[in-house]
């Protein structure tokens, strides 16, 4: 009963906060009222309110009610009772460690298992995946563990980016990153470039958007995947 | 007794490994004759073996043999009797989980501290500050802990790279992740920028190389620091 949206971003360049996917959502979240929304990865450092505000600016266009998981006395039963989630981006280290602490990352994992409408951008995406260990972020925080919600059979790789032609700097390109990453782990990764997402319906996984994916196999060359088309490793 | 020489990378654009660096090192190393490898970081997941060879052939034209610390069965006694460490590049959370499973974190440590020359380039260089947390590299594994040698009292980041002009990539710029890892951590941060390096002696550290440095302090602006100039946060 899995129903997801995986976003790269929240914002393309040019446009406002969700502005690029706000159709999508209208049909996604229709006949929800109430969006819980996880500020924990707090961009930039901004409080936990001020990102709520962002994401409820955001949500009010479609009609929808925007609540921050942080004011809730009891956030196990504030994700039990929810019709719907949306995990914010910002910095993935820190939006996991939250997680953790709070406790609420296996109540998560179960709502949405159960039927709950989980939306993520950015590092909210990131940790849908088996682990968060192809995220771009800088590890600001130590978190108790790398694995994360496994909601999808593979990891994420959200902002994915091509290596800039002509580029003289010598650090790695993101494709480079990912190879070194299938040196010692063996999930495949699903680069998804700023403007595209993944909609998730039980087990049914559709790359939506402008834009292909770059897809990343253990002991393959990295390959494309057009938009519209099913993911599927099987 | 510290003498060491951090370098933001290996290579420059353009260079052979090493090349932009060899007249200084040929100083730094005068007398010594062999140079203890540290092949941990393993970039691109090649062999210790093929790392430590590209490492020799660099240091082979200034006249220095090179071997390699995976190829003793006592690694702890190898770096007591070191005259010299190198501590190439790669990916820095491999390197850090294989300096805490090697048991050679301290031992390099104390050693640096009695005199013992350290030369480090750039996740070879990320971990001679107080935590790797300013690495820029992808969590590939996940380390015991973020803790480093604290051989000078800043964290590193080395390959520093400006914001690329015009870009509408909406991922954040290093600057914006420096500053975020300022929102928890309150060390100061040296942006190294590549065919730049540090010179420790003793206490005293000099930006040395082409190119300015960026420094990061808590709750100020951001600023340059010119090359040839003295660190000092004190």
């Amino acid at each position: 009963m899995k129903n997801m949206i995986i976003a790269s971003t929240s914002t393309v360049h040019g446009g406002t906060y969700l502005s690029y996917i706000l159709p999508e959502l209208e049909e996604f979240f229709k006949g929800i009222s109430t969006i819980l929304f996880v500020p924990y990865a707090r961009p930039g450092g901004i409080s936990h309110d001020d990102y709520t505000a962002i994401a409820a600016k955001g949500l009010a266009t479609i009609g929808k009610k925007v609540v921050g998981l942080h004011t809730f006395e009891n956030p196990v039963k504030a994700v039990e009772d929810a019709e719907a989630i949306f995990v914010g981006g910002g910095n993935t280290f820190l939006l996991v460690t939250q997680l953790y602490k709070q406790q609420v990352l296996e109540p998560i994992r179960k709502a949405v298992i159960n039927g709950t409408l989980y939306m993520g951008s950015s590092a909210g995406s990131n940790i849908t995946g088996l682990t968060m260990q192809t995220t771009n972020d800088m590890p600001i925080v130590y978190p108790p563990s790398f694995k994360t919600f496994g909601l999808v059979p593979f990891n994420i790789n959200p902002h994915y980016q091509d290596p800039i032609e002509g580029s003289k700097h010598m650090g790695e390109t993101r494709e480079t990153r990912i190879k070194e990453f299938h040196t010692i782990n063996t999930q495949p990764v699903v680069g998804i470039r700023e403007g595209s997402w993944l909609h998730v319906k039980d087990d049914v996984i559709y790359l939506k958007g402008t834009l292909s994916a770059r897809i990343f196999e253990q002991g393959k060359e990295p390959y494309e995947l057009e938009t519209n088309s099913e993911i599927n490793f099987n």
